[in-house]
This record gives C-alpha cells, structure tokens and sequence, in this order.
C-alpha cells in the first residue's frame, strides 16, 4: 500500500511539473507573438502592397513568392513549394445592374458582383422578367411555368439570431453555391442573390458557385442587402418588373501555382506531422485580409515563435499556406495527396480561416477519445480567452486529409464581424485589429506546442 | 421511502421545467434584441448628433433630455431624474506641445492633450528641462535635485501580455491619476504622462487625474504613445532637451445635472431593486460611443426587451443612466445616497462601462454563496457567448451601493479593441460593431431576467 501511494504521489507530481511547465512554456509563447510578433506587418504587406490574390492572378504568385522568402529568413529545417494547377477564374470589367419599371422608378442601379466561377453574361447582359425565391423547395413548387425565362432572385436572408454568424450563413449559402444550376432546371436564364451577411449595407459578396454538369451554366450575381430588400419591395404586386445586369467574367485556362510549406522537424516523432495553416489565395475584390491573410500569417507565427524561444517540439510542425480554397480546393486536395504518398503520419491539422478576431474556441473532427485528450488542456489555455475546445468543423483546406485518419481542427475566433466584409472589397487590413491577430497566433502556437508535445 | 423519490422526482422535474422555461425566455430575449432593437440608432444619435458629452457641458444636458424622452416611449412604470451638481471642468482651445532641442532636431511639435481636470498652463505655457520616469520609486530616488524646475515625463508603458487589457491599464494608470502631485512632491513644474493604451500611434488619450489637496497643482498632458517612443529616445544621453506645452483648460463653477432613471415595478417583489446602468457622461474627445454610450443603450435596451416581450419581472429593474463617472462620480455617489433614504433592497447592480464589444463573461463583487447561485445559470448564457461569472470588480458608477449590500456587477465584454479608443478622439459611432452591441444588450437582459426571476 506505501508503494502504491508513494507511486501515485511520484506521477501527481511528475504530472503537476508537467503543467507547470506546459503553464510556463505558454505564458512565454503568448509573451513573445504579444510584443515580438512581425504578424501584423506581414499581414499589411500581404494585404496593402500584394493585395487581393485570387487563384491563377500575378497577386497570388506573389503571394507565394514572399510567404517563401519570409519563411527563409526563419531558419526553419526546411520551405518548399508543391506544384498545384489551379483555376483562373477573371471578373473582367466592372457589373452593371439595374432594376427596371418605366412606369414608376424606371432605371434604377443596384450593388451587384458577379459570383466566383460564373459564366458572364456578355457585353449586351441580360434583361429579363425577375421572381423572388427564398428557397428550392419554393422553386420546385413554382416550376418551369413560372421560372422560364426570368431572373431569379434568391432572397433568403441571414438569421440574425443565432450567437455563431456561421450557423446563419450555413443555413443560406446554397443559395449562393447551388442556386444558378437549382434555377437553371426550370428554364431560368440568370441568378440574382442576396447578399451572405447578416448586415444590412451596400456591399455585395462574391463567393464561389458550383454548376451542375449537365445543366446550362446561367450568369449569377450577389446583390447587396440593401439592394435586395429594395428590390424586394418593388417586386410585390408589379408583375412588369425587369432586373438587368451586366457581367464580363470568363474561365482562362489552368494556371501554374502553390502551396507553400514550412517545416520544423520533430526532435522525437519527426514522422508525426502537425499541420497548421490557412489559405494564400484570396477572393478578387478587397485585400484577402481577414479572408485568409490573417490564418496565413499566425500560421507562419506558430514556427517563428517555436524558432524564436528555442523550442524544439517533439513532433514534425508544417505552416502550410494552401493555394485555391475559394474556388476549387485544389491545393488542399493537392497536399492531402501528396501527404498519403510521403508515408509519414498526418495526426493532426488545423486551419485559421474564420478570420483574425479575438480567440473563443477550437473545434475539432475526430474521435471522442481525442477530443477528451485536448479537452484536458483547456484550463491551461483559458487564461488567454479560449474556453472550449469542442465537437465540430475542420477547415476546408484540411478535409481531404480526414482519409488519412487526420484529427481536423478549426481555431475558432469571435463571428460578430466576419460576416460584415467576407468576399467584399471591405477586407481590408484597417478591418483587422493588431492584438486581437496576434492572440489568435499565440492560440495556435500554444495548442500546436500542446500536440508537440504529446500527440494524439 | 416511496414518497422521498417521489418528492424528489416532482422537484427534479419543476427544476427541468424552469430550467425550459428560462432557456425558451432567455432565446426570445436574444431574438428580439437581435432582430428588433435599436440600441444601434440610439447610440448613433447620442454619438453623432449629441457627441462628446462631458458633465457640465450643453450636450451633457442634452443626453439627460434624449435618454429620458427615449424612455418615456418605453410605456415604463416610472421615468425620472436624479439631480446632481457636477464639476465643469474645459478643455479650452487645442493644447500644443513640442520637444525643444536647438542643437539637433530643432522644434518638434508632438500630440498631447490635457488631463482632465488638469489646471492650464496659461496662454504662455510651460518650458522646462523634461526627466523620463517609469514609476513613482524612481522619482522618489532622484529627488528633489533632480526634479525640482523640471517637467516630469511618466514613460510607463501598458503591458501588452495580457490577455485582459484593463490589467494592463491598471499596472499603469496611477502615472495618469496619480502623476502630478507625486511630481509636486519634488518641485516639478509640470507633467507628461504616456498615453494609457497598447497601440502604437499618434493620438493622446485623456483621462482624469487627481489633486493632492496639499500640494501644487501641476499642469499635465497625455503624448501618443509614437510620441513617447520619440521623446524617450531623444532624451537619452541630451541633457539641454526642453519640452514646452501649452493648455488652456479651467475649472468653471459647478452644474445642476441629472441621473435619469427608468423603472419597471416588480411584480411579486417590488421592494428588491436591480439596477443596471451605464454612464451618460463622457470625455470631450470623440463622441463617447464605447465609453459609455453603448453601456446606456444596452441598460435601456433591458427595459424595452422586457417591454416588448410582455415579461412581467417578478423584482423591480432600474436603468441608470449616471452622470459623472469620468471626472467626479458624484452621479454614482448621489444615486447611492438616494438609495440609502428610499428603504428598498438594492440587491444587485450591473454596469456595462468597457465598451460595446461581443460578451464573454460577467464579474461580480459580492459573497461566494451568490457567486455560486449565479454561476448555475452559466449554462443558459453559454450559447450566447457568456462563458463565466467570475469574483472580479463592479463598475465604478456602483460602487457607492456597496454598504448597502448590493452585489455589484459588471458586464465583462471582450477587452482586445478598448484601449485603441479609450479616452480618445477616436472614440466615435463607427468603432461599434451592431451585433456585438446588441448582443451585450442581450446578456444583460437575460442576466437581469434571471435575477428578478430568482433573486439572490
């Protein structure tokens, strides 16, 4: 029994050393990317001087150029580039839209932008007839007598109820995404939709649709939240009303690009990878900043502050900026191929892509096991505004990893204010704040030092 | 035995159906601020057309009469004033400030602005040899042989590693509150405090300082933290560099003023008072959004949810709207001495007076047994972004109700963005994000909810 006791009381205090020093160890990283950090700067030269870099564009060449020279100055083990062909999808010439009723408002311009991945309209545009939708099941019901040969105008707002801006932008994205090809089944001949946010302003959002294959590819475009409720009140009880708009955007053909990676070998595990990353390519109206800059830079942040305090981590750390997350994905299905072909094991990924706000949770898809393994460190990770680390979602780059029995892992900031400038030309670098960007960085480097330390 | 379990299943299941009923109030409670309030309009009346609003000055009274007739449309059980006489003090015309040195850089203008309720230096203003001091032991070790004639420059900067940036300002603030007349003490003429922020930039942030009644009373002025960093790396090594400031400020004669005061009766208990409050005052800089338009719109906000709602509180609610909190307190300390005289139970106040930022938790200065009571509802708060109800500090407008019992609260928002505007010019309508407003205003409602339904 004296043995026993004296062996429980040995491992409570090797475990209360260990906490102590994972309590240490955290308290530094947090002091360093608070007072060292250069995250903010990178993401003003990502945002300001490269700008907006959307797949396939000389920005997101850039983009690729200077994470690579900025993780060679790191002296990290190693920075490479994985080929990945990409999309190149070009709006071309500003839109132009209007509503159209010569017998009360006649020509009235609205906020429009063409969807990412659209086909143009040419430069006549289309003039049709317009129906108010909120829903496919609505569209159904309406069918091909009431849908051929008009615009339709998908108008299902945001719910602004819900604490997670995410949950309410889930409930109405397939508008966006689906929604050409659902009107094309009825014989429509364009798309209007409302806007993704849950704020009520002139901005339109892009964002990417997906055309059925074996449907005619209709012109989509967003149009604004005010714009919508306006024309959404001027086509209540006028049958006559027209919508026209204008869109020059074309498919080139697939342009040379890449992911850029950045490792730090594991000093016992160098065949277990943590990957943490966020995407380099941006949408093509605003500057990427909160959409992804901002995932970028803490990415790059997770292996300077390593290198920086002299940790060594036990396990193998990549910072991998993907290529092509907004329209086609083919950098991270690129990656997650390449990785089922190196032999070592992926236990973990996690992506930043919700944004440069101030730290709130983790999320992670993977087994219930797992999840109660991290769900042991949140106490040491509260002192720094994360209280959970929670059943739910990995990022879009990081999912064609989840084959390879990956742990997928989202880092989770405050929602209030993505929604505002997501896909607009309002992600802007004056949109994210310094300290709130650097807390989201000292989060991932604390929970990657975490999985360093002790995997999964 | 048969009854026991009985008798325990009843009470289990009146708790489960308490436990629905609150989380159905508390989800309508967010519904409707969410999609139905205009705490947003109201804030951007009392920012835009009202603005800045220090005690004593015409837009001070004009926010007293906005904020009542605001309530007065509210259908409430009572709305009245509080009169008060408040200190006057003015800023007087634009202060000027610049490093002198005529041997290298010549005559540097630098931003400053003076502390409230700091004396002028007279249109002449104040040239003197200037000593770089971090803390009050410092200046005590040098003495009067080196201070005596000078200007006291308190070069302490904000701590950047905390998570909570009010520690930060806490670990601080005595330079701005206390500087002058620790200076007085060893014969310095006038003081330079570093700007009570974080950020690194060119704006000064005021703030209120304290007179040692005692002692000379110094003429004293905040520099932007850019301009701090300037003037320490120019003092270094040049014994001959001056500094010169000019301020215009005064103290006029005292003001009649007001608290304004809505109230819903309680429907069981209306003897036991929860007053929830922010303050109406603000510093003649910017236009007091975040401090503390939002807190007042948020404490309206409670009554008119509860209103709109139909909910009947079982305890009476009280918004305040105090007057006074940046340069005197004499609102909070008045409302308290009223409270004293009226002989009903104050039992818990709650002010919102750290900006209009996404809730995180709430703070509570009271007994661990009404810690402990109010910590069970943290799961009815959760979804909504509340992650704790900690021991920590009431707002400074409440805390004269502490003899009297009263648990003293406050809304503890995220800290990150504060001190960027803090005190300052910046400080304006535009810096508040909608649905982070609105969702303080929510949590302050459901908090409120719960206790007029169960007391403490």
């Amino acid at each position: 029994m004296k043995y026993i006791v004296a062996l429980i009381a040995f491992f409570c205090s090797i475990s209360a050393n260990a906490q102590q020093k994972d309590e240490e160890v955290i308290q530094k990283i947090y002091s360093e990317t608070l007072t060292h950090s250069k995250t903010y700067d990178w993401l003003r030269y990502l945002s300001k001087h490269i700008g907006a870099r959307l797949s396939g564009s000389p920005e997101a060449a850039a983009a690729v150029e200077f994470t690579r020279q900025l993780m060679d100055t790191l002296a990290l083990d190693r920075v490479y580039l994985q080929e990945v062909m990409v999309p190149h999808w070009v709006r071309g010439e500003k839109e132009y839209a209007a509503i159209i009723n010569a017998k009360s408002i006649g020509t009235k311009q609205v906020n429009v932008c063409a969807l990412g991945n659209a086909v143009g309209t040419g430069p006549a545009g289309l003039t049709a007839g317009i129906v108010e939708i909120k829903n496919f099941e609505e569209l159904a019901k309406l069918g091909k007598k009431a849908i051929s040969g008009k615009i339709v105008f998908f108008n299902r707002a945001l719910s602004s109820t819900h604490f997670d801006t995410f949950e309410a932008y889930s409930g109405a994205v397939n508008q966006r995404s689906s929604g050409a090809s659902e009107a094309a089944k009825y014989g429509a001949v364009g798309v209007v939709v409302r806007s993704m946010t849950t704020s009520l302003d002139d901005v339109p959002h892009t964002g990417a649709l997906r055309y059925a294959a074996d449907l005619p590819k209709l012109p989509a475009v967003a149009i604004s939240t005010n714009d919508a409720d306006l024309l959404s009140s001027l086509i209540k009880g006028q049958t006559d009303l027209q919508f026209h708009f204008r869109t020059h955007c074309q498919i080139l053909p697939d342009v040379r690009s890449y992911n850029v990676v950045g490792e730090i070998k594991g000093s016992q595990h160098p065949e277990e990878i943590i990957v943490v990353g966020g995407h380099l390519d941006s949408w093509d109206l605003g500057e990427g900043a909160h959409d992804d800059g901002a995932g970028c830079v803490q990415a790059i942040e997770v292996l300077r502050v390593m290198k920086s305090l002299g940790i060594k981590p036990k396990r193998t750390i990549r910072a991998v900026m993907f290529m092509n997350e907004e329209n086609g994905l083919r950098g991270g299905t690129k990656y997650a191929e390449l990785a089922a072909k190196e032999g070592n094991k992926h236990i973990v990924a996690i992506e930043s892509d919700r944004g440069g706000f101030t730290p709130r949770e983790f999320s992670a898809d993977t087994t219930p096991e797992k999840l109660a393994k991290m769900a042991a460190w949140i106490p040491l990770l509260k002192p720094y505004g994360i209280s959970d680390i929670g059943a739910g979602e990995g990022g879009a780059d990081i999912g064609p990893l989840k084959p390879l029995g990956t742990a997928l892992m989202e880092f989770v900031p405050d929602p209030q204010r993505y929604f505002d400038v997501h896909h607009t030309a309002e992600d802007t670098f004056e949109k994210v704040n310094k300290r709130e960007l650097e807390l989201g960085a000292g989060a991932m480097t604390a929970l990657v030092y975490l999985l360093a330390e002790y995997g999964l």
